[in-house]
């Protein structure tokens, strides 16, 4: 075989031929270089702080100067189209969809009002905005506490270390109208200093306290689910105080499942509402979205929160958290395929399939609690005694908390099916027994006609039936809206304009 | 640096010493090399047959010889001491765990006697043993037919060519004793000349002509299902034919799902016993094993039942199939690890998780259902008429079906918890019903007291109350053990002695 030297000594052009080959993949090889120290030079600098503010600093926006993609991916959450497309284009109002939910309220203010969360970026538009906080015009008081507003704003863990917790508490719920103004946002999870992940909310720690533990214990991985069990959690206001105040508490006290929480409520005889149709003690069921996820096969494997809600994306040579916190089923391919490997479609309907299940059940359970509470109406309008009343009442307590340990949690059909799937069943008996305990103290009282049953086949009807003008509460909350959350925006620009924020 | 020739040249014993050091390490090769040949020659030998036999050959025994290592496994299905570990050491009698289920099926067989089932080595010996197919001692008929050793043994097949389907199914179960006495082996699931899996039962192939389907296009990994589908299913005897033969019939025709066979059933007006309480028209379920399988996550990620409950094993150089078919949680390693990469205790916890809230729910409906019958039964003693009664019964009847469907499915409550419990949340709220109509029918009779439930904490005072002479039973059973057993088994040496085996 002849060498290189002696081709190209019998072909002289042929050297110049591989002289500029040569150049030209050198010059692309430099284009490369560039190209990888580039996006390196962007993780590096990735950090490249803006602005300097202080540790209370609540607006979303000052923080985002710092961090834009982490800003970025939050203001998403404004974006509520994926929740939509699985709702016909508009809000869902759970009232509308299931009329049976204002009967099982009635006295209680969900009766009023009660539309599926939209994202973090509307929690404060939307507290102010529902029926259930009322119209607090001209000195008139919200039928709310102050309390409400713990889990809506970085403005509260702000207003707590100004007031105290106890004050913060104290008071009804307009009392911070104007203070309470940026929606879920950095400084709620967040230190500002070092920008680990860090709890704000003093229910947790204090939970964690009644506990025996110490929640400064915490790994960052439990951290990336405890943030979130700051809000995502049962919890209840505890007036057992001197002064009263609604002090936010989590019933922790003997663990995390149904049985637990409902026995410890059951030893300090809390009710969060007596039934105004059945007189029943209701516990209602804040959103145990945590608790029910500890029992779920995700919560066993060491899968957090934020594995799911909030996962990795890549933008250039960067690697950041999305903040856009939804449903993981918007971007499977972030979520769930980072563990499973089978297709979108067959992973969307394997959730689907479980949260049909436990709907199932759910709405059984829902129209039987219906039932019992207008049932139990027509017993005490037939003269029933306390005493005869009573068990029966014992019976709907716990059926109800059952229906709405479920129906209450976000996602708890997905996150602990066959948990929730238990705690209905059991509903679904304690509702029945209830109902023929019902039936056979009329029995005895000689009374055996039907019970009749209104016509609560709509929102609108199941609210007329229970007595709500739900006409004059949306004529008086308008005149709210239109006049002092106005007054309120224009306070809070006023005062956040003196924040010190310092350009670097 | 010197080189070796030179080291060696002023040391001559060097030499020597690297001379032999090469000839040990050389030999050892040698000895691994034959090693590895020897391995593949295993593997290359492995089918090396040593008879040959008809291919309606019912001894699993005989089948051994051609197959020691399957044959070995498949022995070990007579090993209890798994499930024994669950048990306290004792074989599981499940009246006893749940005496309402002898009042579930008063007027039923299984009232009698109902233990969990053993390994497929006792198949025959159990059905022959148990109280529920009777004494059928000189000429006397068992209370069974036939048609109920269909399952038993690859002694059936053999029968059914011999005699024709329709045949097999004809008469008493005592008719073929002599007959069906290997218990299921080989030959119910493999064709003898190619070894492929094969289905030997009719109404497996017949169940998939009712759906339209033709169960010869099933791919392999089907098949390692579907040849367990031809016996763990739902299944029941069709008697509409001219000469009224318990034909086994799967009720496939609607779908695989709960509700799909009770609407096959409820439209060719099934009924498996009338209950001799409340005279309730019921569906007994029978094991829908594959049924419920087909609702859970491993059925939905492509896992067969091969793949858990006949895990591959490697002996020497060679792979196969175990035949011990058991629990996959007594050999996690072979089975659940394959996949999933949790340790061993955390896997047993998260199956036992999942079958004791199960179990909870299933205890719930299981006393409801005997409360029902017993208010049912009392109704009718105080004078309703089959008019009142008829929607109640019907109520009665839907509840215990569910109630039955995840009782009798082995593993069920972990194939498919949730579905398992979806069912049975049904099943609670339409035993309730049934229990709150009886109640309204008494109390329009102007009966309002108590209702007297029966002492049914034990199986002997449940069989008691539902009139069944247990002491009875169990002596007329022994003399069949005794004098009728013995003369089977010898009637089927002496035929077995004479089948064609031919030594190679």
């Amino acid at each position: 075989m002849k060498s290189i030297r002696e081709i190209v000594s019998k072909r002289p052009w042929l050297g110049w031929v591989i002289f500029f080959l040569t150049m030209v993949v050198v010059f692309l090889l430099g284009l490369l270089a560039s190209s990888i120290i580039e996006r390196r030079t962007e993780a590096i600098f990735a950090y490249n702080p803006q602005v300097q503010f202080e540790s209370w600093e609540p607006r979303a926006e000052i923080w985002g100067r710092n961090f834009p993609r982490e800003y970025d991916t939050w203001k998403q959450t404004a974006d509520t189209s994926f929740q939509s497309k699985f709702n016909g284009n508009k809000p869902h109002d759970a009232l509308a969809d299931n009329p049976e939910m204002v009967v099982l309220w009635a006295g209680y203010a969900f009766s009023k009002d009660y539309y599926q969360p939209r994202g973090h970026f509307y929690a404060v538009t939307d507290v102010r905005n529902t029926l259930r906080t009322g119209a607090p015009v001209d000195g008139k008081e919200s039928p709310q506490p102050n309390t409400c507003w713990t889990c809506k704003s970085p403005d509260v863990p702000r207003m707590m270390k100004e007031m105290g917790i106890s004050n913060f508490y104290k008071g009804t719920w307009e009392k911070l109208g104007s203070e309470i103004v940026n929606s879920i946002g950095c400084a709620d999870c967040h230190d500002a200093k070092t920008m680990n992940l860090a709890i704000s909310r003093p229910a947790l720690i204090e939970a964690f306290e009644h506990m025996g533990k110490d929640i400064k214990t915490a790994t960052h991985q439990e951290m990336r689910s405890l943030v979130c069990a700051q809000c995502h959690v049962e919890y209840y206001f505890n007036k057992k105080n001197e002064e009263k105040v609604p002090y936010l508490t989590f019933p922790w006290h003997n663990g995390f499942s149904m049985e637990n929480m409902e026995q410890y409520y059951d030893s300090v005889e809390h009710v969060d509402f007596v039934h105004a149709l059945s007189k029943t003690p209701i516990l209602k069921a804040q959103h145990p979205d945590y608790e029910l996820y500890l029992t779920g096969i995700h919560s066993e494997r060491g899968v957090s929160c934020a594995d799911c809600h909030m996962p990795y994306i890549s933008e250039g040579g960067v690697k950041f958290t999305s903040h856009q916190i939804v449903s993981p089923l918007k971007y499977p391919q972030l979520t769930c395929q980072v563990c499973h490997r089978e297709e979108t479609e067959q992973l969307i309907e394997n959730v689907t399939e479980r949260q049909e299940k436990v709907m199932e059940s759910r709405k059984t359970l829902e129209k039987l609690l219906a039932k019992a509470h207008v049932e139990a109406k027509f017993a005490w309008d037939k003269g029933a005694t306390d005493e005869e009343m009573k068990a029966i009442l014992q019976l709907i307590r716990k059926a109800q908390w059952r229906w709405d340990f479920v129906a209450a949690s976000h996602g708890g059909s997905f996150h602990a099916p066959l948990e929730s799937s238990r705690i209905l069943a059991d509903g679904i008996y304690l509702a029945q027994e209830a109902r023929l305990r019902i039936n056979k103290l009329l029995a005895k009282k000689g009374i055996t006609e039907e019970i009749p049953m209104p016509d609560i086949s709509s929102k609108a009807k199941a609210q007329a039936y229970i007595g709500l003008d739900i006409p004059t509460l949306k004529a008086e909350k308008k005149v709210f809206i239109d006049k002092t959350i106005p007054e309120w925006l224009s306070k809070a620009k006023e005062r956040e304009s003196k924040y010190p924020v310092k350009t670097l």
